[in-house]
């Protein structure tokens, strides 16, 4: 085995979620516990802190494990985030001689970037370059991802929290809603722009607590308002409180979104069509065709950083998987993503393991046709058995007078 | 004393919250245990579910505390809710007589209503025509509403558990808005049409956590575009995350609110002014001043019913004012709302008493000024710790597969 030693950086991406710091914490607990790994640096907003030399130390901040126990709990990106795509280095080689200068500079022999699609790009193109300059690295991805989308994985770590959160919240609006006897529809707008993954979630109080909503729409299906329509009409049959999930991203069969704005006709002041969002299109079409008392609640960022409902076992298993790629990395391992390999039977349980990143770069995973029912309005019990697991457990973050405990990395940039 | 013995019966009336279950297991606790008290009977949907007669039967439904701790924890209204306000007796005689020959078929003599301003209102009422008619029954109130709004209470049940879920995710959004260096702007828009109680709640993290949103707009104070865009100017110069709380009642001068769609000047297909939200124009109008990146975010039902996040203080005095209830009725009382007085002295803690309905009907409690700093736009110390002590401790509901367990009333009208 060839031993590397040197120090090690590691950088968040992408949007939040309530696990992506129980990745980071994972990573600096595995990097504290390598012989191989002298220093653990963190870049502050992502590649962007290495370009700006925005670099601070963990260790020192990290030597009580409360503290790492308290990050585990912190939602959001602690180290902050960036969205920068990197260029291809064949059309912009300055960007990389920087990059790398840099690396060079703190002795960073260890690279780990915990984020989504975009950012396995970026581990993608950053160890190809590093392969070709003969920069010897490890560079390492961890997925997280609220939206379920990275492929070669069989969920991503920030999918179990969020879906929980979902899942419990659906269950709540579902209660509140039926407190009333005046016909009524909720809509409830849930993210997800390409894949359906987290509006599947709304339907998991089905099998345990006996409700969920009464439609599920998802962009992996058209769109369409005849069978809309006609889909609330058959639910007033059966009720007056018809509550209903969407994706935001739902588009028309011609690929439009139904969140454009065309459907509501509403324009702004300059005559621009004003986009109203998916959940506010839905409520203005409900009402004109119904007439009747229609809402619509945006789950918002509150999905995605919603730390003090958090699922036990997603936070656990996004923290194993950033210690992971901290063994695999000193164990040789370069240019891979982590994922989870799910065990086959009946009961749960995942493995850890390390793909090539050029095979989860790049490409969306998309809730499958098993997931989805025949007309295309909810999901299937394959579905339901598929999510429950991920969202099994509860966490125990501290609590100081009422509210849930945060730790905020001090990103004084380290002076070499 | 005069000692009654008869039936007992209780409605809930209003918008649900987290805690109105809480305080209905508290009344359902203390009729099993009152021997005055032969059978306790649950209308459903409030005064609706006497009217028609819909009546349910709980006492077999609880026989087991089990139940009623999973009620502890179920949230909106168990029994389903009504918006139904009486008309005065003098112009409309019909309905009470109506009224009060089910409460004698169901031998009625005590009567519980657990809502908020206007179910005060409906309490007086009854029993004002009860002592008229010279029939005895013991008609006592108790408050819950989220708004806090209630007159002759040092809080209102329910308040406390929405104002941690508002605190809780606000420090969640907070970090969540700081990930980026992008400047941007995100509203956060609160329930409360005249009162700014559950606004001021989002300034919690301010003492425990060192975060707190960056201004604080209550309808206690007059909206002005201009101090508003000054504000934001100056809180950019401070960092490029600015979040703002404001609650949906915020009025201009004049009068008129903010969320009418005058500001954003939306219109619909007919041309109509789109009735925005408060949010929704306060990030328009932020949009057009600075052209920066605007979220708006509505914490909708979920502040209502997030049961899952409730206060311990809150969901235990809501029972136990529940129980009192019951033990006031059974000791004589009668036109009664169960009030909180809070104790004096720094260390938290309060007394249940009864206090005369009519002193706390149809007014309305707004956020005094001394919680109110002078330029309008934050609240002050003496405003946090007013709030904290009702937020303090966490419930511990049931999971079942990740997801929390609630309790649902069979609602089989009872056969005589």
């Amino acid at each position: 085995m060839n031993k590397l030693t040197g120090n090690a950086i590691v950088g968040q991406s992408g949007g939040p979620t309530a696990a992506i710091n129980a990745t980071l914490a994972g990573v600096i607990r595995g990097a504290l516990g390598c012989v191989e790994i002298e220093r653990i640096f963190g870049a502050v907003n992502g590649i962007e802190g290495i370009l700006n030399e925005q670099i601070t130390e963990l260790g020192p901040q990290f030597s009580k494990e409360e503290h790492l126990t308290a990050l585990i709990h912190t939602p959001a990106a602690a180290l902050g985030s960036c969205r920068r795509k990197l260029p291809s280095y064949a059309s912009d080689d300055e960007t990389y001689r920087k990059l790398f200068s840099i690396l060079e500079k703190y002795n960073i022999r260890y690279f780990f970037y915990i984020g989504g699609n975009d950012s396995m790009d970026t581990v993608a193109k950053l160890s190809y370059y590093a392969q070709m300059q003969h920069y010897d690295i490890r560079v390492m991805g961890v997925p997280k991802t609220i939206d379920n989308d990275v492929c070669g994985t069989d969920h991503t770590p920030g999918y179990g929290s969020a879906a929980k959160y979902i899942a419990a919240t659906m269950q709540e609006i579902i209660r509140d809603c039926a407190v009333y006897t005046v016909p009524a529809v909720t809509v409830v707008e849930i993210m997800g722009r390409d894949a359906g993954w987290l509006t599947c979630a709304a339907a998991l109080p089905r099998k345990y607590c006996g409700v969920a909503p009464d439609y599920i729409y998802l962009p992996e299906r058209p769109f369409d308002y005849c069978s809309f329509f006609d889909d609330i009409e058959a639910a007033f049959l059966r009720h007056p409180n018809v509550v209903i999930a969407v994706s935001e991203g739902i588009r028309h069969a011609d690929g439009h979104y139904v969140g454009q704005g065309s459907q509501s006709g509403m324009v702004d002041i300059f005559g621009h069509a004003y986009l109203s969002g998916t959940g506010r299109s839905l409520e203005a079409a409900i009402k004109k065709q119904f007439n009747t008392k229609v809402r619509s609640i945006e789950l918002n960022i509150m999905q995605r950083c919603a730390s003090h409902l958090a699922s036990y076992t997603d936070i656990d298993e996004s923290v194993r998987i950033g210690e992971a790629a901290v063994h695999a990395a000193c164990d040789g391992a370069t240019a891979q993503m982590m994922a989870f390999r799910r065990r086959p039977g009946t009961e749960y349980g995942i493995d850890i393991v390390g793909i090539d990143i050029n095979s989860a770069a790049n490409h969306v995973r998309c809730v499958p046709d098993q997931f989805i029912n025949a007309a295309g309005n909810h999901v299937t019990d394959a579905c339901v058995d598929y999510i429950l697991p991920l969202c099994e457990g509860e966490t125990t973050p501290q609590y100081i007078h009422g509210l849930p405990v945060h730790f905020v990395i001090d990103k004084t940039p380290v002076v070499l």
